[in-house]
């Protein structure tokens, strides 16, 4: 694995943009290895992803935030800068079904999600065996909705002590309060059971096995305060037919929340994802 | 192609339907070319098709109809009997967008679709030249809401001149009333271009736009009065990005609903769909 | 789990097969849960698999092959009756790559798969902790190609102890010898790790990133003498595009494979699978 | 429609090109709509895709030619320079199956084929009455293996007096020689109907069904001489089962084939392809 940087930026459009960043990454040594752009023509928006290679940049992260903030303010960017080795702490939050959980410690463990994970959380004791089998401290946490407030308190608790910094909801069947939505702006993924925005809230398997479509979906997007309304990461869908029953869905399903976390997750990660608008510009 | 008779059933499912059609068809020198059948395990009912050859079936219709009814009322049947050689008459409703139209004209031709085409209805005059060419007769009604009434008294007297046992809604951006739907239960098939029950009602790719999802869909569906809710016969979907302007959902919708409403209509034509509960059954 | 009892048949298509079998079954109090058929018009064969339920059933099993076997003479049927109840003893071979493995446990302990699973065979060690955290003997039994046939030997003693009657290849990277296929016939089910017949025998996905293809694939199939050409089960794809290195095309496939290996051993589990003229017939 | 110019390139990878083509274009007053790139890390090859706005741009093409060229030669680039306004003469050749043609014909009239149609070569009469409809001059030249040369040389004439630049085989059923290909590199787009590399030849939906495969496919490719093996452009497949018969398998392929065809048939008059090493870069 090479050593990158990542800059995101997002501003008005207008010319000069890409000119002007790329002067500066060349003038400083930057060998591009990414470089992906989008410009909404609807918004006069532009977007951009690029990364590099710091082999033989000649600017650490002082002084890049430095010199590249008055090309950002003549631009009027929005912009972060991150690097590949610095590792993001993940938390994983289950709850009975385990499916998603399984897979991500999986790819975790092939290497498709450069990530730590520090813990996992959950409010029923099922997870445990799978994460301690891969070495992965277990805090099992049950949710009394008379004592919701002390139990999300003591998650943000654990959440702190290990520095987490993104939050992955595998199938976890709580709603989190405004509060601690508000604590992780943008950084906590969800997969939904349906193909959104059909079949938002609970139960999308049994209100789709009773409207009768001939496609089921899920979809990977991230937290806001409205339930199952925040910008949409990945969808994917898969046939059924009038043969399959209440649980054949589901268990087809499974498959396809496995993959449309998991890459939602990746794409996270590899810092590919831009919101705007309450839609996601995904750089893959 | 073979002269066949296609017997569709549904019933209370029990012990020994499948024996004595089975035995009922076989003592009559049928020979049986597909059957299919399907229990839905939770409302306890049974369905059936069956397509057999007719060269050596010592039945005509009438004697048929005299000597399956007691066989029907025994079991609680609701029964249909088709022959492949009775034609359908077909009308199709058209708008301005004539994607659909000229795929269904060309599966017509090419033999994918058996039926005749009597006759195409339309509140625009676009689709004349496409019609007149493939040789079909093409009436311009247009809809003024002052007068919609008349407008659909004229299309019922066209209807019922030619003989026409299904419709076809391609892109017919008109609602039905619920006098006209009711005078062709469960014979009006209509395309929605979103991937029901997401996005019912008008424009749904814009609304898909502005919810930044990432597959868009195509449902085709029998007409009920209850707008976009009536029992889905099939659905695709395909990918979109955030580099999808509403232009290009729009054209990419297009190859959606040409397959879908195509593959409706044919398991129309072929006697293939079973309704019930709102939902189909495709002996496909 | 209701206990049901499964026939397959397949025959010369001829009139009455239907009859007669359905009257024989419901003779019996039969309570059908499920029926398939299928003509192949092509050759004259027909197929049919037929499930119920044995509650009111009144034949045991050797009751049934005494009384059935004149009527499966009649017809010239080749036919095989099986138990839900029955479950089946299935051996899985795998190398270094375990996410056919890792995801074949989680189906077995999700209740998709129903069956034993007595012994996990590897000629590495690697999946070793996996299987032991899910309690599954681990036999690690290196081939050495000098020495294969004694390899095979011990592979062999040990799936007979251990009553194995299917045999999974989860990416189980050795090629085994006709005298080992042979002692298996229809009964080993293998992942190619592409879109069959493109890029059969090693290393397809490189041939596929040579070849610029837009889609990869995988697929599953059960095992005879000629390398990847036995019948195939189950396939499936995925879009790549210009962007994908080698690297990512392994690791898009993995979720294939995982997909369409699993989804054959479950078939295969539920005597869903028939094979003819090297193809399959999948009543699923 | 805006005018545009669009400008290919690909280079060996090196620093600063893209800072270098940005700044040129900043500085004559490109407003650039879209902007793609990419890195073939394998063989350290830059390929780049920039469209923008000619409403403010300062330089002719001439110009252009003469002032990028230095800057070209500076990063050995292979490039092109292409305007949304420059109208392209597309020839579409066919044969009996006219499904492609037909799709062709509606896809250019909905607007979503950017180009002129001067003429329909075919070795049969059939597709006549289709391109009459169109308005499209149709020429019939029917080809007798024993005079094929002959054949060819009238239709090379035709072409070159139609200002013809790209040719389209939407489903021509004959062998273009290796002399009528050299005359249009890179620049004729074929339709197989198969997922090539699985099934090149005659009669890909025969050996599909014969294989008993799960999907079959469609692929177009640019043509070159070595047949069914140029560079693919676009690969589509769709599910098939055991109750397909050959005849089904033809059907359903030809709506992969329509999709397949005229995608390519788009990205290639958008300028969105860059051909290189038998594989193709497609900006979408």
């Amino acid at each position: 694995m090479r050593n990158t940087a990542i800059l995101l930026v997002d501003c008005p459009d207008r010319k000069g943009i890409v000119a002007t960043v790329a002067d500066f990454l060349y003038s400083h040594g930057a060998n591009i290895l990414h470089a992906d752009q989008h410009q909404d023509n609807e918004i006069q928006m532009f977007f951009t992803r690029i990364e590099w290679a710091l082999d033989e940049f000649d600017l650490d992260e002082a002084a890049f935030r430095e010199q590249f903030q008055p090309i950002a303010d003549g631009f009027h960017m929005h912009w972060r800068l991150e690097y590949s080795s610095a590792s993001m702490g993940v938390a994983i939050f289950v709850s009975r079904e385990l499916h998603c959980l399984a897979d991500l410690f999986y790819r975790h463990g092939a290497g498709e999600l450069r990530c730590r994970l520090p813990l996992i959380i959950s409010n029923h004791p099922d997870g445990r065996p799978l994460s301690e089998f891969h070495g992965i401290p277990f805090h099992h946490i049950p949710i009394d909705p008379a004592h919701k407030r002390e139990a999300e308190d003591g998650q943000l608790r654990l959440l702190e002590d290990s520095g987490v910094s993104v939050i992955v909801l595998a199938r976890y069947m709580q709603i989190l309060s405004p509060e601690f939505v508000a604590r992780y702006p943008g950084r906590i993924i969800n997969v939904h059971h349906s193909f959104l925005p059909a079949f938002s809230g609970a139960r999308p398997y049994h209100a789709a096995y009773q409207r009768g479509v001939k496609l089921i979906g899920a979809t990977s997007h991230y937290v806001t305060d409205a339930l199952d309304e925040g910008p949409i990461i990945e969808q994917d869908v898969t046939r059924v037919s009038h043969r399959c029953e209440l649980e054949d869905l589901i268990e087809k399903g499974r498959d396809l929340e496995r993959v449309v976390l998991s890459r939602a997750v990746r794409w996270h990660l590899e810092h590919r994802i831009l919101c705007y608008a309450n839609k996601t510009v995904v750089f893959d």
